[in-house]
């Protein structure tokens, strides 16, 4: 080495960021634990934001994509025909696709989310010849230059460093405290033909927005916007990348909610086993891309479509996985209620297994998550101002070990509010 | 299964691509060769775009990835620190950075190349508060928004659905037949204040253009450019995307051409296994991201970071694969020059282990591109009118192997003149 | 003559359109009458869209302008000095601005409305360093690229035939039926750093929206808006233009609402005689174009500087044409009102000299007004729809003539009442 | 007034150009000549930037519009048909039009150039569905943001403060030295599809850059761009708005090359007198705006269509006036190679009555126009470092006045020649 500093603070770029507030060094990772190289585990309340749903390792995932290795099976294909992918596509179009009467399409982007996001924007605006999309307050998308136009983040918008266009910004359901239904806003803006809103390519949303602090969309709502959707000629993409694979209790978050959208971006969990890998659902008639018109070297990671048939098979192939999700749901719901309690002003967020606590600051919210990190739980906050903890764990985590992780959190919640408040010290 | 199309026309969408001239379903893969469920072998003259610089399933890499797996090694770590991202950086900055003086930062982007094209497009315009980045005809640089609009092809641009933006466009070197030279109109157009070129924020260009047609920039060329660049204020950008690793005999391809970019993109054969990565070196100065601007769920692939160490520590530790290099560099070029005779005013294009034949059509190319594949050969074309055959084998293709190769492509060309003229017929 | 089409069917482009309504060849005018080539005869309800506030052929400006031309007066002296620039600085800096206390500095510009708003525009962003400008629904701020952005319309918008980019759209005061107050949206999409709006440059607004419907803004919410501009580091810019020049009581629309805007534009009734004139006034430590950064040749009408002059000083060295103006309101008002009480769910819309009424629907309005147009009243409609019919006489129009043209009105209205309902027959 | 500062300096913004170097307040003119409100005198080679074509006040256009404006006229009249307006149509039909073998329907703009581009920018996107417009080197189109994007000097594009889209650049005829014909760049841009530079719209260009250096275009290469519009479906729009009233010999600056434009746009001279007003001519299939689809309210100045009828026809009804040009030409040309030839490596440029001298500095032009200015001949530079002396006189200028004017010229060059160089002794 050429100093003592350390080779990520020598090489890696300022750009990294969980590694600040949570510096071990990992190495290993099983369900719901994560172990660093010195033998300190950690309960994992984060699943890499979501992309770890089914756990870390999962044994079954773990050793199919062994003996695909060890067989020389496919590394990486481009966009040719593989077992690998066949199965994949067998396995989602029957485990999810049929039962759900979605005869959607599956379009393998560039294995991020935005890039699916992109590819989902470039659909909608070539199918309408329009430019415009619709995208809503606290709304993130990824930061392609695209899909960064669609999120609502400052922050993340200010590292473009060139003017983004082609969104117009809604309120998102909820966004204006009282009885106000943001729908009928939405409404009177697409209706007014001198509004001057240009008629939309395509509404953009997440039924629960992930990083804008578990904003949850109630059904009514959403079938509003589905509507005003196919009323003014747009499709209807429901970016499902956090959301979707289980997260808020159906395969995808919109499900029993009343609308089918017309485009569906999917990544992070999808390949059951943290792999990179992302997709866009479409509907047949919306599927009119020439061959590789949207293409991208990885597109159809082999490794992923060996572990997300696994995926789809274990969890999917009957209702089991996601009648325990319902259990689960009401667990996470009451422990984070008990912690809410101890919160003037808190407010519990989201639903399903994407819920968590508005505890009225960043500050505070920061604090308690950096606490919980001190004693074994990794957890993090979302939101306009951080203000949300959230919890994203495994899905598959116990009953025993959610148990754990909240007494962590209520106890870092208890110790950061006794603290003395720090910027009332200032 | 519903009905009894194959699941790929049933269910995957229309933009799928390779798998359209080379319908196999392709099962395994070793070094260069490529089997597919019936136990039919191709030799792989395309190595996943050159994702594959080391061939499939390298045996080195394969060993550790397994014991990485079996270990429940982590497999999705956001952008915490783990050993395995500190194994790779150790290896990259001992046996690459350091010994080409370079003191770059290594960003770790979402892992496709295009996700690292962007990264530096939003580097260049935060550094600079400028829009404008010039990129060249003939280059590509993905299809996500930011990076469609430094691409030039015009098949991929028109699937963006909407207006790209803040790119200025120019002549690549040799753009114009005879002795214009380029960068001569490349600095009269910046130097000439009424000549409506915004002052750029970056040059972004490949040395090699794969996409393109395998236009190779002279080092002459090269350092003007890069000298205007600096003139005018702005970052030079190398997309080393598929010309680096190795793919021009160098670890990047401008190695030995006088320049050292302030950004360079990387990502298919980074991780020398095919698996998806793709990261940004910036010059220190210049990584100016604050934590997370620029983000992404799948930044810094474990699994990749796994094999990416052992490539870089088997081909790059000493200088030996380098010169091996340099001899199939010829052996490839003898063979090209061969078939080119047989083909009137053919021309060679391209450079190191990227050089093919412009055969002057691209239903010619086409055609012996088809006729190869059934013979068992993958090979693809290049180029605007997809006018050019491209070589890009694996780089540790054994010579015996590259000779059956371009027996096949031999073979394929002389059938394909001689048969009936389908464009004259018609 | 080529053939015995009008010349006009012949050679004047389609995207003619007064014309179409109201076909006569108008040959003079004076005061508050059209007259035509044949001798008919029309009261002027239209006034140029308030570009003669002062009535036709003023005879002081008149007389004003022929002892200029005849006296070989500057024409057009691009942006030199002339007496007659000086004539007016004088006027508009003694009777306009000091006693209104402003140091606002006055920029010529393209003598169109729509270059003055391009121009506040630029200077917004080039204050700033952004690129966002806020404006509002039904608000009309001309054509061209910049303004066309700023402008809601969807028919104006679709001329463009390129994306229009640059602009946030929010709600105008009393968008929404009810209790909602839109400064609480506009502000709450502000606060939220996540909301997706980018810092503007600027808010731009009307304070009565001429084209968009006869909108007026409260004083209540107009001081929100010019807060929320203030604290969020915006410019505030009034669009004056058809709003100014006494049309609302004051010169300026927004007397007596307590703001001061940084930037105001100014065209149509500035020249006083309908001459080709605009403006726009910025606070000084705003003035920050350097010399002809914006330009254009005819900017600085020296013609209009002499009629625009005399029109100051005629009218507004004291209050008693505001005084006027307050009584003829009045009489506007309690016309309007009676013959809003006619249709059924009329609304009245508007304030001082620019009121109008609210029919419900286009078609009617445009009927009453053809019906008016062929008894002798020249009147025209406003709004998304069409819906409102519009009052925009001239200032000075006596009361009789008022009287007489309320008279054809009402008995327009009447008889389109009373006619077969076309569209239920249809 | 409220301090002993000139009114200009107190309440005219900064934006003021021309009266920084001229400071004189001017306040009558009359054919060639200049006066001050002092009595001073001088000749006019600016004549507002060629919108004076025809000198000041030319008595039979003046004696018409006092007629017109005695007779209480139509000062404004919207886009309603008019007498006045039939009148110009007329004259312009029979005498321009018509022998010219041109079908083109006439677009009354905004009264200005910008306004006129504008419109013409519009119609291209809108009949092609395109957006990229393509603009050349040293064009100057106007400064509101869809013609700012086409024009080329970076100080004006500065003005901006905000992107520029929707423009591809490409060299001006002559824009290299030496033999390399820049038509044959754009052909090879055009063709190549995967050039980068997506299908334009329109090609827009100066047959002679009147602001960017005089640069002229050969017809050859005009006949080579106008072909090339053609074949790739953009229509050709020709800005004659300085080049055009003679200004080049003919009404129009590309008659006799073998071209007739899809659109032309015009202004400054086109009233003859120096009002405002602007037109768009557009081949019938193009014009396809509907009603007021681009308006603006100053649209058919009826005062300028007024002059404007007197210009045509009594400088266009016969071809004694053009003949009369072309001797003018030669003298003007004779004694601008007479000055250059004082000065080392001096250019003559342009053609027509629109030539100067490229004096190789921007500080050496400006230097002359000073001292010329001082001797009693107002004239301007041109070029991106201003670095051509630009003679712009009326046509209508007698010989004695030219001569006169020439000798000033030559003194001052001779005398900034002699003065010690202010440069070196810095």
């Amino acid at each position: 080495m050429t100093d003592n500093t350390t080779i990520f603070e020598r090489r890696e770029s300022e750009a990294r960021s969980y590694c600040r507030g949570m510096p071990a060094t990992f190495a290993s990772a099983s369900g719901s634990h994560l172990t660093d190289a010195e033998g300190n585990s950690w309960i994992d309340f984060l699943a890499g934001c979501s992309s770890l749903n089914y756990g870390h390792n999962d044994p079954d995932m773990k050793s199919a994509l062994i003996d695909h290795i060890a067989g020389d099976g496919i590394a990486h294909g481009l966009d040719l025909h593989t077992n690998t992918k066949a199965g994949f596509l067998e396995a989602f179009e029957r485990h999810i696709l049929e039962p759900r009467d979605m005869d959607h399409r599956v379009m393998f982007t560039g294995p991020t989310g935005a890039n699916a996001v992109e590819a989902a924007m470039k659909i909608a605006r070539k199918v309408t010849g329009r430019d415009n999309i619709i995208a809503f307050t606290n709304g993130f998308h990824g930061v392609t230059l695209g899909a960064l136009a669609a999120t609502g983040n400052a922050y993340h918008r200010g590292g473009a460093g060139t003017e983004l266009k082609g969104v117009t910004r809604m309120p998102f359901d909820g966004f204006f405290p009282g009885d106000t239904d943001t729908a009928d806003f939405v409404e009177a803006m697409l209706n007014d033909s001198s509004g001057g809103v240009d008629a939309p390519a395509a509404i953009l949303l997440e039924t629960v927005q992930g990083e804008g602090g578990l904003n949850a969309a109630s059904p009514d709502w959403l079938r509003r916007i589905a509507k005003l959707a196919k009323d003014h000629g747009a499709l209807l993409i429901i970016d499902d990348i956090q959301a979707g694979c289980g997260r808020c209790g159906g395969f995808f978050s919109f499900e029993n909610m009343g609308v089918t959208p017309d485009i569906v971006t999917m990544a992070k969990s999808v390949s059951g086993f943290g792999l990179p890998m992302a997709m866009v659902l479409v509907r047949p008639e919306y599927d009119i891309f020439g061959p590789a018109e949207h293409n991208g070297t990885f597109r159809g990671n082999t490794h992923a479509f060996v572990t997300a048939r696994v995926a789809i098979e274990k969890f999917w192939a009957d209702d089991s996985f996601a009648r325990a999700l319902a259990e689960k749901e009401t667990l996470v719901h009451d422990a984070l209620a008990d912690i809410a309690a101890l919160i003037p002003d808190a407010r519990l967020k989201g639903r399903g297994m994407m819920q968590g606590v508005d505890v009225g600051s960043g500050d505070l919210a920061g604090d308690i998550c950096a606490r919980a990190y001190d004693k074994g739980l990794v957890i993090e906050t979302s939101g306009s101002e951080d203000e949300v903890i959230k919890v994203l764990a495994p899905l598959t985590t116990p009953a025993e070990t959610f148990r754990k992780g909240f007494d962590i959190l209520r106890e870092a919640t208890q110790e950061a509010l006794a603290a003395p408040n720090k910027i009332a010290a200032e």
